[in-house]
C-alpha cells in the first residue's frame, strides 16, 4: 500500500479526497493536515466520514509530513502551495498540487493573475493533469498541477473541434455554471445559505475570473496559435456540479454525424469521458459524485454555430477524483482505480 | 371596480395572476375557470389564496364568461387561446392573451413553429405587450398578446445597444436559464422534484426553443432589418427566475460610462426596470416576487464584446405581472397599480 | 405619515422590515442602522430594495435616532437591546423590540437562559407581542416584545385546547422545523450553503434551546398553571418557513367537528390566522411571504393523541410582520395596513 | 459471479439497485424489467448509468425471467409483487422483495391497511429484512421482505431502549421527515418541483400512514407485547434521506453514558450502524448515499423523556442497499460487499 496523505483536509477537495481514499484499494490514508481543526477527529469535522478514518487533523512539520507519507494532495489555497510544494519535491516526494500555483507554464501571466511567484522554477517540469491530454508526462511527472474545474469541464469540451481546426477560435464564448462546492468552505455572507438558494446569479462578468488565463493557454495549445475567449462563470443553487455550454462558429459544413466520429476518436478510450447519445445533453445530475465528463452538442444551422454542453462533478472530476486519477499515473496503476463508483441520481 | 376573469386559473400564471388581482385595487375578480377543477374552491388548489379570495372554479361557457367580466387573461395554452380569444373580442372584450398565438406578426413563422393559426386576422391588431416599447399601441389596444418570459428577458436587455447600432447583430448569442415555473403545472417525470433538485441541464439546444421567433422578431424591429441569434435555454432548480446572459462584439469602442447614459436614456423613467450599479449584476432572488427586470453589463475589452445580464421573474414580469400592468395601460389606470410589492429576499 | 426607523437593518429581520416598509401607506422609514453597512445604500446590502428605498445605512448615536423618527423597530440581538430601548422609551418613543430581552416575565428565568439583564424594570410593561392572545396590551403599550419564531408557531397552535383544557399539559411535544433564516446572516460554516442544502438535521435536543421558556411562559398562561414540554428544533433547507407539529392526549373524547368549532371559536376574527380545511395540513409554502399562521389538526383516534400542524413564515409571522402588526396596533390604525400581500406559491 | 435480476428497474429504488449493482464483484445483473421503458437502455431513462451497463429494459415473462437469472430483486408495487414473487420461488429462486406484501405477519393487519392478499401461504417464511435484528434468519431465506424505509428509521433508533425496557411504550411518538425519492418517480403534481421545492408540510397526519403497522409490528417484537404509536410522516424537500425524532418517557433514571453503553452494546459491530459521538446528532446529509443509519439522543431531564434521532439515505439502507446486504446475506458472502461506499458530502 502507498502513503498518502492529504495537505489541507478541512476544504470540501478534502473531505471529498478522503472520501475516495478511504476505500482505494492501492493507497493508504495515513494523514491529515488541517491547521483550524488540529487535534480533532476528521470525522468529527466531516460527520460523512464516520466509520471510515480514525485520522485526527493534525498540523504537521515538513519533516514529520515527509516521514509520514510518499504522495501527497496539496489542497491549500495558491500561494501557500507555492511554498510548500518545492519542500516536499527536494525530499523525493510526489505531489499533486491542486492550487493553480503550477498551472500556467507563462510565470508573467501568473504573476499578473495572482501574485509573485516564489517557486517559479518548479513550473516547467509540472505536468498539466488532464490525464486525456497529457497522460503520457502525467505517468512521468512527479508533480503534477492539477486542472482548474472550470477548465476541466471546457478543455474538454472544445478539445476535438480546435485539433481538427473546425470552429473559428475567435468565435469562442463559453457561459458556465457552477454548484456553489466551488467557492470554498471558509464562512461568508456571499455563500450563505439563504443567499444562494432558490437564486441564481453571474459574477466576474467581462472576462475577470481567474481560470480565464489557464483555459485560454489550453485552450492555445490545442488550436496551435494563441486565442482569446470570453467567458462567464455563474453560481447555482446546488452543491456539486458544473455545466459549460460553449458555442463557435463552424469554419465549415460538417454533419452531426461528422462530430459525433470527431469526438469518438478521441475520446472513445477515455475511461472517464462519456460522450452522451445524440439529441440528449449533459445534466449536473448525471455525473453527481463521479469522476465523469459527459459531452453533447448541437449544430445550430441556422447561425451555423456549434453548441457544445459538457457537465462535470466540479469536485470530482473538476478536483479531487481528477487528482486520484493523476496519482493513479504517476504510481503505475490501473488510472481508474478508486474511481469506478456510478453517478448518483437522484 | 373594472370586473375581470382568469380564463385557465389552475396554472402557475394563474395563481400568480390570482395573486396580483386579490389586492388590486381597481380590479375585481369576478372568474377563474378550469375545467379539471371545476367546482372546486381556488383556495382549495392553491392554499397560499386561502381567505384571499372565495372563487369556485368554474367550467364556463363563452356567453358565461362575457357576462361576468369585461376584461380577460386568457392563461390558456396556445391553440385553446387562439380559439378563444376572437370570441372574447367580438363581444366588446378586452383581451390580455398569455398564450404565443398573437406574439408573432408574421403568420408563416407562426405556423412553422407551432400549428396552422385558426384566426390569423387578429393578428394584426395585437399589440406586443411589452411596454418599454409599445407603451403607445398597448394603450389602445382592446388584444394585447403577452410577451414570453425568455423573449421579455433578453429584449430588454439588447434593446438600447440595438437601437443605436452598438453591436453586431451577427455575433448574437443568449444563454438563458430559467426557474421550474416556466415548464407549467402539468404533471410529468421531467419536472418531477427529484429529476430537477440539485442539478441543472440545457435543452432545446442549437435553436430549436419557440420563443427564439419571438425573440428575433423583436430584436429584429429594433436592429432595422432581420438578424438571426443563438439561443439556449436552461433549466434551473429554482421556482422563479429567469437570468439570461447575452454575448454580442461591439460595433465600435465604447466606455462603461457610454453604455450607462445609453441604458440609463431609455430606461431612466420606466418603473418596472432597474439598472444595477456599474460593477454588480442581477439575480434572480433579487427580483423574485416582483415586476422588476435588473439590468446590468459589462465590457470585455479583452475580446471587445460586451455581456448584458438581466433578470425577471418569469412568472411576473415573464407573465402574470407584465399582464397586469398591460392590464392596466388598456384601461387609462396608473401602470402600476397593484404592481409596487417590493421583491422577497431571501 | 407616521416617521418610524429600524436599528439594526442588516439582518435578515432588517430587510424583511424594509420591504414591508417601503409600502406602508401610513408609516415612512426615516432611518436605517447598520454598524457594519454604514454609509452603504440599503439598497446595496439588499439589492431587492434598489428603486424601493434611497436610505443609506447609518451608525447613529441615541440623541440622532430620536430625531430622525417617533417609532423604532429594535432588529438588534438580545443584550444589545436592553441597553438601547430603556434610552429610547425615556425619549417618550414606542419600541417593537424584536430580540428576546424583555419577552420573558421572570427576570430569573431570563439569567438563567441568557445572561444579567440590565434594564429589568422594563419587562414588567411590555406588552407580550402576539396580537392574537394580548390585543389590549398592545394597544396601550409604548413597548412590545416581539415574540419569537418557533413560539409564535407553537402557541397559536395550542392556545385553544389548553384554554379548553382539553389536552392533557405534562404530554404536550413539539417537533418544530425552521428554514435557514431563523439563524440569522451572519457567515457561519453551519450556515454555509452546501452545509445546509439538500439536508435536515436536529439541533438543540433535550430541551436547551433558548425559545423553550418562552414557549413554556405562554403556555402556561393559557393551561392555568405551569407546565413543561419537549421541544426539539430542526433545520430546513429552505429559507423561510416554520412547521410545528405539536401532540398530546386529550383529556377527554371530542370530535373533530367540536375542535373545528372550538379553533372557530378563538381564530374567526384573527386577520392573520387561517384554519386550513378539514383533512389538509399546512405547509410552509402556503404562508410564504406573508403573515399568515395557517393551523390544521388531527386525531389519532388509535392512540388518543391530537396532532396539531402549525406554519407561518418565520420572518414575517415570526418576526417582520407581526413587528408591523403590532406597531399598528400601537398607534391605533388598522392593524391590517401594509400586510394584506397574498402568499407567494410557488 | 450471481446471476441477478431487477424486476422494475424504472423507479428510483430500480435506479439504485442498478447502480449498486453494477460495481458489486459477485454479482452480475443479467436483466431489468420495466413496461414502460421496454425496448430502452437502461442508460437512457438513467443516464447517470450510461457506461456502467449495457442493459436493455425488457418486459419479461416468468419464464424468460427465470432463465435468465437466480437471484431477483421486486422492485414493484405492493399487489404486484404477491402476484409475482411465489412463481419466482416455485422455481427454486431466491427473492428479495422491496414491496409491503410480506413484510406484516398478520394477514388481516396486511388486508385492513392493504388489499386482499393473493399469497398468505408465503408470509411466514419470508423473514422480515433488517439485519441488525433478524440477521440468522435472513441468512436462512429464500424470500426476504424488505422493510420500509420509515420502519428502518425508526425500528433501529428505538430497539435496544425497548429491548431493555427502558421507555413507556404508551408514550412514544415518532416525527419523521423524508425526502422526496420516497414518494416515488410517478408524474404528479404533489410531487412537481415547484410543489415541493423551498416547502415543507406534514401528511398522512393522524396514524394513517401504511408504514405504521409495521412499525408497530417490529417495535411489539422488541417490547414483547403489542404497543402502539403516533407516528408522523412529513415530506422534506431533499431528494434523499429520512430523519426520524422519536420521543418517549424513561421509566427509570438513567444516565447519557449508561445509554451510550446501551445502544453500543447492541450495535458495536453492526457494520451500518453508527452511534455519533455524544452532544452530536445526525443529518440526512451525512448518511447521504450510504448504507448507514446514524442514530443520537439526548436526555431531557426537564420532562424525563428521551429523544433519539436516527438518520439514513432512504434509497438505501432505506431500500436498495438494504436489499443487497440481505441478498449478500442469503448468498453467504461478506455482507458489507458493494456496500462500503462512504457518504457523499456535501
Amino acid at each position: 500500500m502507498l502513503r498518502v496523505a492529504i495537505i489541507g483536509a478541512s476544504g470540501y477537495t478534502g473531505v471529498e479526497l478522503a472520501r475516495i481514499l478511504c476505500n482505494h484499494p492501492e493507497f493508504t490514508l495515513t494523514a491529515a493536515t488541517s491547521r483550524q481543526y488540529a487535534g480533532k477527529a476528521l470525522s468529527e469535522v466531516f460527520p460523512n466520514l464516520l466509520g471510515k478514518t480514525d485520522l485526527i487533523c493534525e498540523n504537521l512539520s515538513i519533516n514529520e509530513l515527509c516521514s509520514r507519507a510518499d504522495l501527497f494532495f496539496a489542497a491549500v489555497p495558491h500561494k501557500t502551495a507555492m511554498d510548500l510544494v518545492p519542500q516536499l519535491l527536494r525530499e523525493g516526494k510526489k505531489v499533486v498540487d491542486l492550487s493553480a500555483d503550477y498551472r500556467l507554464r507563462d510565470v508573467a501571466i501568473y504573476e499578473e493573475w495572482y501574485q509573485e511567484h516564489s517557486s517559479p522554477e518548479f513550473i516547467a517540469e509540472a505536468a498539466y493533469g488532464l490525464p486525456e491530454l497529457y497522460r503520457d508526462q502525467i505517468k512521468q511527472a512527479r508533480l503534477v498541477a492539477n486542472p482548474g474545474c472550470y477548465p476541466t469541464s471546457i478543455v474538454l469540451a472544445l478539445a476535438p473541434l480546435l485539433r481538427a481546426q473546425l470552429i473559428d477560435p475567435a468565435t469562442i464564448i463559453v457561459d458556465s455554471k457552477s454548484g456553489t462546492t466551488g467557492a470554498g468552505r471558509s464562512a461568508s455572507v456571499g455563500t450563505h445559505f439563504c443567499e444562494v438558494h432558490d437564486g441564481f446569479k453571474a459574477y466576474k462578468v467581462g472576462g475577470t475570473h481567474r481560470h480565464l488565463p489557464e483555459i485560454e493557454q489550453e485552450l492555445s495549445v490545442l488550436n496551435g496559435e494563441s486565442l482569446r475567449i470570453s467567458f462567464t462563470p455563474h453560481l447555482l443553487p446546488i452543491s456539486r456540479g458544473i455545466l459549460s455550454t460553449s458555442y463557435a462558429n463552424l469554419t465549415s459544413t460538417v454533419s452531426e454525424t461528422d462530430l459525433q466520429e470527431l469526438y469518438t476518436d478521441m475520446y472513445a478510450n477515455e475511461p472517464f469521458i462519456r460522450l452522451v447519445p445524440s439529441g440528449s445533453f449533459p445534466a449536473t445530475q448525471h455525473v453527481r459524485g463521479s469522476n465523469f465528463c459527459d459531452i453533447g452538442f448541437a449544430i445550430d444551422s441556422r447561425t451555423n454555430r456549434i453548441i457544445v454542453v459538457s457537465a462535470i462533478d466540479n469536485i470530482v472530476k473538476g478536483a479531487a477524483g481528477q487528482a486520484v486519477h493523476n496519482m493513479n499515473l504517476m504510481c503505475g496503476i490501473d488510472e481508474t482505480t478508486g474511481l469506478q463508483g456510478a453517478p448518483f441520481f437522484p
